[in-house]
């Protein structure tokens, strides 16, 4: 048998850490020329994963070389695989030079999952992997107005160091426009940062020791995963979820209060970090009596809450809610924002809300990490938010991310088969897809991929108990036809696998009662 | 006997530190109203301090209204301190908000010396407090033409969601640049960052866990001291001298190599942070057999070099030298530059040559660090660089920091006092100033101030052994008239100082004999 070990809950999709075990196997010699390896069907049972799995895994390594199939005999290690002597990868690990990386870096740390949420989209593909803004939408005869103007009448000061709290104008700026939607907030308490990702590197610098603990919803953000991990946090998981309980016990859908509460209890946690409008990545919205309860129990724990507020200014249907930080009476909410979601993530501003102790503290974090923001990126986005562009960009998009809503909806129901769930958004770019118990995304993922449509799988979201039968379907950056085309494929490959799930669970049953 | 307790070590200078404990004596009622304080001349002594030092404290002091001087009387504590219940700083620092925030930070760390190099500049002063371009010479011209260049050509791509080890067009320009500079580097030795201070930032995260140990150059420049520091790294200083030993033991200026190979024998150091080009702050440059000791070492004791190349293009006279980077045959150096001294430290770009392996894991920590860098900041200095602008502008920039030198050198020769040593940098932007031992330049800053004319303490800049008479004058931001007088306002200051100390060590000689 051959000494396979698969981790399900890892980024790596099954059929990747199959190959790369195979070809390891071969490279220490263990599999040698000639040596013949199970077929995929009898590998598959082994390792309890479908057959699908490892006929990939075996495709990948007979493109490269290194196994060959032989009609009605098996499929043999081929002679190439001894004339190789090193595979690519570890040799640069290893390393022909001087130093040996691997033992002076911090951590063993593999490919993290927000790596595979900025990927090159073959071209052609129509992806739901990001949760990005549409690009086609972006005013850039304003935007290439709105740089001229500032490079001509501020351009010394634009391109000389700065000032670690921000840009002045942005500041100014910004302060109206929070004004305008009803936030009435101090110079003293806001601080730009290049973006949500920054902030909560930043926070996590000035709050977080590694060992501490944060409590987080589950599944959430990849980067506050990432970051929090890199920093050594225990990260603590309150459930979000989906679907609304089963039958037997049924359930609101959202955020798990009783958990939250029980692991406030159980834990001396330093931050709570939520996003209570539209969360990444199930799209759920806390409602406003779950927002006051969680404000209560931050007062009586004595922790601060991190709100994620990027997505919520993206409401296309429903009454706006006010967010925690509108709501904090007493000053115990940190809250993260950003242009990225509403304008332009190319340009890496954002910023932060908070008591002015803790903006304090977090500006001199700032300035150790980059010194200060980018100011020819602060003082465009200065100037479109002065003009109002800001506020008429947000209405448009509003309206076109709406009807893209819309379309995936409609095509989720005329495509999606019985047994499959999704979350019903009230904004924001994402919808969070349940498919029947025993599916796996990351299975579906690869016949998807090879018909032209991506996904994020939902393991990407989860930093403890993984639901591999979920997925995140990001809408923003997609046009409404190829939505409906993209959500149709995806329906199909679901058939295809649902079928195939059941003819194997048909075909073991039958083998089991000949056994 | 007030019970005062300074520390001279401290990056706040000793006026400020005097009279923040003596306005929290009052407000905690240890001093009350028409209690009578010690004369300036007194507390002086007491503490050990100049008395100018202590007259500050009290002047701010009087000007808040806490305390009052009376012709032949004393000075008395005044009845506004009674009717004042609290201090303007501790009430935010308590907080009237739910949330006691100090005791949720991560650290204790004041304010770091690296704020006081980013200060916002009194109007009319003259300034060498800071390491930074010439801002009048910035070609906004041009900017502006590569701003809308870009945009018109690339807009959609640079508002979009990018990669993160950089903008496509600006790794192919930069490789190219490299190139005709003499360094053949493949595009996967290369990673856009922030900018130096984020390089740092993204090293310490890769390779350092709390308690790991990195050898620094001391003096050396305070951004690394405070990045290492916030992430709990022991930091081991390999001394850099600027005046040449004593008659007595006449040593070659810079780094101490002999203590270099000291500190690898006697500890297990991660890396090697090293700026072999017009170190800052002392401006010196290291030979080439010392650059080659170092790489011998490195590789002998298996530890990287992290050479900082940010100031290497601004050599105004003598042989330039190869780069630690260029003369690396094995592979241990990651070496760190930037646009920001060369260009424009606004826009927040600069990179990372490293082997492969290492720019990998760079990319990963950069990605959870701010995801990537501004992508318009990156297009247009893509575009700059494509056009030749780059190379333009660094050429001219030689000439008018050359210029700036040696009117800065002119005016060091005419009107510094006798014992006053300075070093005689080949480029870079910074002179490093030695006063007469016993000399104290934070107050000689203090005096400065008042005439209009700021520098920078080389306390900011010591993470071990403060030499407090040593100072740094950047000069690159400041033109040749505003160079000379400063330099003149500077020589009389320090005259006076000098004459003031050597009356109150004859004073005091006098008083020990009337004892």
């Amino acid at each position: 048998m051959l000494p396979l070990q698969l981790h399900p809950e890892s980024h790596v999709p099954l059929y990747i850490q199959i190959r790369d075990q195979l070809r390891s196997l071969v490279f220490s010699g263990v599999l040698r020329p000639g040596d013949r390896i199970p077929a995929s069907r009898d590998l598959a049972r082994q390792l309890g994963v479908h057959r699908t799995t490892v006929a990939n895994a075996y495709a990948e390594l007979e493109a490269e070389g290194l196994i060959h199939g032989h009609v009605g005999r098996g499929t043999f290690i081929t002679g190439a695989a001894a004339r190789t002597p090193q595979p690519p990868a570890p040799a640069t690990a290893a390393g022909s030079d001087g130093v040996r990386w691997e033992s002076l870096f911090a951590d063993e740390r593999g490919e993290e999952a927000l790596s595979r949420l900025l990927p090159q989209i073959p071209s052609g593909a129509i992806s739901f992997v990001a949760a990005k803004p549409s690009a086609e939408h972006f005013p850039l005869d304003e935007m290439r107005a709105c740089a001229q103007s500032v490079l001509r009448s501020d351009g010394q000061r634009i391109l000389q160091l700065g000032s670690s709290d921000g840009y002045g104008p942005l500041r100014q700026a910004l302060l109206e426009f929070l004004r305008s939607e009803g936030l009435a907030v101090r110079e003293e308490q806001l601080l730009i940062t290049d973006g949500g990702q920054q902030s909560l590197d930043l926070l996590c610098k000035a709050f977080l020791r590694p060992g501490d603990a944060v409590l987080m919803e589950n599944p959430t953000y990849p980067g506050a995963i990432a970051i929090f991990a890199s920093a050594r946090v225990r990260t603590i998981a309150v459930p979000v979820s989906a679907v609304g309980g089963n039958d037997a016990r049924p359930r609101e859908p959202g955020l798990d209060l009783g958990a939250l509460e029980a692991a406030l209890v159980q834990n001396r946690a330093k931050l709570i970090l939520l996003t209570p409008d539209f969360q990444n990545p199930t799209g759920l919205t806390m409602s406003i009596a779950a927002r006051r309860r969680v404000l209560e129990l931050a007062a009586q724990y004595q922790v601060p809450v991190v709100e994620d507020h990027i997505y919520a200014r993206l409401r296309f249907t429903g009454t706006p809610l006010p967010s925690l930080k509108a709501l904090d009476r007493v000053g115990t909410v940190i809250q993260l924002d950003s242009f990225s979601k509403v304008g332009f993530p190319g340009l890496r501003v954002g910023w932060c809300l908070a008591p002015e102790r803790v903006i304090e503290r977090l500006r001199l974090v700032k300035q150790i990490t980059d010194l200060h923001t980018d100011q020819l990126a602060q003082a465009v986005l200065a100037e479109f938010t002065r003009r109002g562009g800001f506020a008429r960009h947000l209405a448009r998009m509003r309206r076109v991310y709406a009807a893209r809503l819309a379309a995936l909806e409609a095509a989720m129901e005329r495509h999606m088969p019985e047994g499959v769930h999704w979350t019903r958004p009230q904004g924001g770019m994402c919808v969070w897809v349940t498919l029947p118990p025993g599916m796996d995304s990351s299975e579906l993922l690869i016949h998807a991929r090879e018909r032209g449509v991506l996904f994020a799988p939902g393991r990407y979201f989860f930093f403890q108990s993984p639901q591999p039968n979920t997925l995140r379907l990001g809408f923003a950056a997609v046009e409404e036809r190829k939505i409906a085309r993209g959500v149709a494929v995806l329906g199909e490959v679901l058939r295809q696998q649902m079928r195939r799930q059941e003819r194997s669970r048909r075909e073991s049953g039958a083998r089991v009662s000949l056994v």
